[in-house]
């Protein structure tokens, strides 16, 4: 006798199979975020169709994906079922255990990218490690172990002090600003004690932040987006300008470079984001140092959706399943980023009316939304806008995305 | 007791529920071809999210959409389901009975757009009576009910007569060319006989198609997007030029305008297809008379999706949701959109494979897939091409949707 449980399983799989045309590859996304709603919109397209391992069936990417397998990313039994037949595994977050991915590889999944690059990723300490032998420029750090260790790097950069949790940290969580030896101390023990790994690195004299996003294949083939300038307020981007304004020639092909380099050394493959400082050397030259590494489309990268040939989500799905990169070519001189953070309250004009008082002022605003309720500085979505001068194309993205959450204009 | 249908049925009901952000309005689509599919993209993008109203889950937009009714576009009662909590309702197709979109509005329903609007697009007589009324330039046409009908328009425009069935003709079909007198009687005999109701109107001496798109708001807001050029094979539109080639900027406009009056005075909402013929008058002189209407997002529009700030499938749920529209404005000096027409055979070589030898030899190829399985002669899809050059873009979209279909090049 079949049970409701079983007809509903067998309902639900009846439903899973028919999302995928069939000969199209399917591409197993675990997480189910605004990254792998975006990644959805672009398989759409392409004819593909992803599988989304969701916590939930109302989670952004969920929402809008017909095979959506509930399930728990730690867990190896979920990660099993949600690429079982599938082309590729790859990922909206960070977060999949590494031991789990090297089950999944033995038993011959296709996961990209793959664990040694991801741990470049995930734990800040190796990714400088791995970096400063690659020869690319990162702050003076140091493995911080110990209070002596963290004493030592203290007195080694006269105090300018950034103290990072080794994993897990994003948006500005995991890092912190001691402003006295005696805080610094007192928060590697607190850490420390908690059983947080730490690094510490040289607090650099800021100029502003870059990203170069860079996509590479299986094959070997990279191909880059140009720099952007990405603008964070307490420890979040809020904006991209692309390209980066101001940024010569030279520096600009000199990061592209290295961001080609990262990716082909660390052997990423789909999206990478290099985040940047630009500072200043002693004779007056603006100076790059890598900062942060993300394995997967990134925040800095959502204008590419309108200002680009090739978006990075579409870029990141070909380049997970290993064909041929798409261009990277402008459509437009400058296309601005801003994202909608949600404000301290949940203004009370209803969200779709807030969209219409944008367009009538800003009929070029391309409003993207993740499908999330209301919270305080939660990211619900981002505005792009292409136009031709930078002041006027960022004021138009900023006021539509400061609309978005605050229902007046800024 | 709770059965297994019953259980079925309530896991599907919250599987529909949480495809939908809370406060997001819900358009609902009728029909589940790759119109709603694509419009289905553009939702997910500004946080919204149809209910398809799908003949089968594998469909080419019940693939990738999360809520979809199974039904039939016929049936009252499931068109009642699929509007359910909608805020607006919408079409894939023309094929929804008048007297169905009728009962529904009667009992609420907000359908865009409405039958008025709508029979011009289903009844080729009715939609030229109109035109002729509203002084838009129309072929001599007359209605064909009876042999005497079919004789007279034959000697009164000299034997240059097309024969059209008044509703359901699409892609070539429905439309004859007769030789002779005596073959436009046996074919009229042969029709009406077969309840087939009839028009006839006057072949032009046609120098090519265009194509002019607009979009139209309850409230009356219009937005144009530049004339195409429209090529058609057999029939069925092959390819789209954007803007179209040599058209002078008078006739540009004056397009442009008719396209904006024919929306407005039929009281159109959402996306306007004006397909037009470009003859030459006794002058010399390039004079267009309109062909046909659609109602909805058309193939002569897919080139917006990667050759225009709005695509007209975002422009199209905006418009049917009454909300601002989008910018027009290209993004590059010419698009072309080539259609992939489903081979004789379907080629051995695997359709991803073939994705990836156009975009070895074209990374700017905007492949669009539907989703759809072979079928000779089907549209399977389409590639977008933007660029600089007339000549050199359409060898490019040319070239790669030939190889899409033919596993070679031309």
């Amino acid at each position: 006798m079949t049970t409701s449980a079983d007809a509903v399983a067998s309902a639900h799989a009846a439903f899973h199979d028919a999302a995928h045309a069939p000969g199209m590859p399917i591409v197993a996304v675990i997480g189910d975020g605004q990254l792998a709603r975006m990644m959805h919109t672009e398989a759409i397209e392409l004819g593909l169709s992803l599988r989304v391992l969701a916590g939930s069936h109302d989670a952004s990417a969920a929402q809008v994906t017909k095979d959506v397998q509930i399930g728990d990313y730690t867990s190896l039994d979920d990660l099993r079922r949600a690429v079982s037949g599938a082309a590729a595994m790859t990922f909206d977050h960070e977060h999949v255990p590494t031991e789990h991915l090297r089950t999944l590889i033995a038993e011959g999944v296709n996961v990209q990218p793959g664990p040694d690059a991801l741990v470049n990723a995930q734990d800040k300490l190796v990714m400088r490690k791995r970096l400063r032998e690659l020869g690319a420029p990162v702050p003076p750090f140091a493995a911080i172990e110990s209070v002596e260790d963290a004493r030592a790097f203290w007195q080694a950069v006269g105090g300018a002090v950034c103290l990072k949790a080794r994993r897990g940290g994003y948006d500005g969580h995991g890092v912190w600003f001691p402003d006295s030896e005696v805080e610094l101390v007192s928060l590697v023990e607190k850490l420390l004690g908690a059983g947080t790994p730490l690094m510490a690195e040289k607090k650099v004299a800021l100029v502003r932040e870059l990203s170069a996003m860079v996509a590479r294949t299986p094959s070997g083939e990279t191909k880059a987006w140009p720099v952007v300038e990405s603008v964070q307020t307490d420890g979040i981007c809020t904006q991209a300008i692309a390209p980066a304004p101001g940024l010569g020639d030279a520096l600009q092909q000199e990061v592209r470079a290295l961001a080609k380099t990262i990716a082909t050394e660390l052997g990423v493959t789909g999206a990478l984001a290099v985040e940047l400082f630009e500072t200043v050397d002693v004779a007056g030259q603006p100076e790059i140092y890598v900062n942060e590494l993300a394995m997967r489309p990134h925040n800095t990268g959502h204008w590419t959706q309108d200002g680009c040939v090739t978006s990075q989500f579409e870029q990141h799905l070909r380049a997970v399943l290993d064909y041929p990169l798409g261009s990277t070519e402008l459509t437009a001189p400058v296309t601005v980023m801003a994202n909608t953070l949600g404000a301290d309250e949940d203004p009370a004009m209803p969200m779709p009316q807030r969209m219409q008082e944008v367009w009538k002022r800003y009929p070029e605003a391309k409003i993207h939304l993740y499908g999330k309720g209301h919270r305080p500085g939660r990211k619900l979505g981002h505005v792009n806008v292409s136009g031709t001068d930078v002041e006027a194309t960022k004021k138009a993205a900023l006021d539509a995305a400061y609309f978005i959450v605050h229902a007046q204009w800024p």
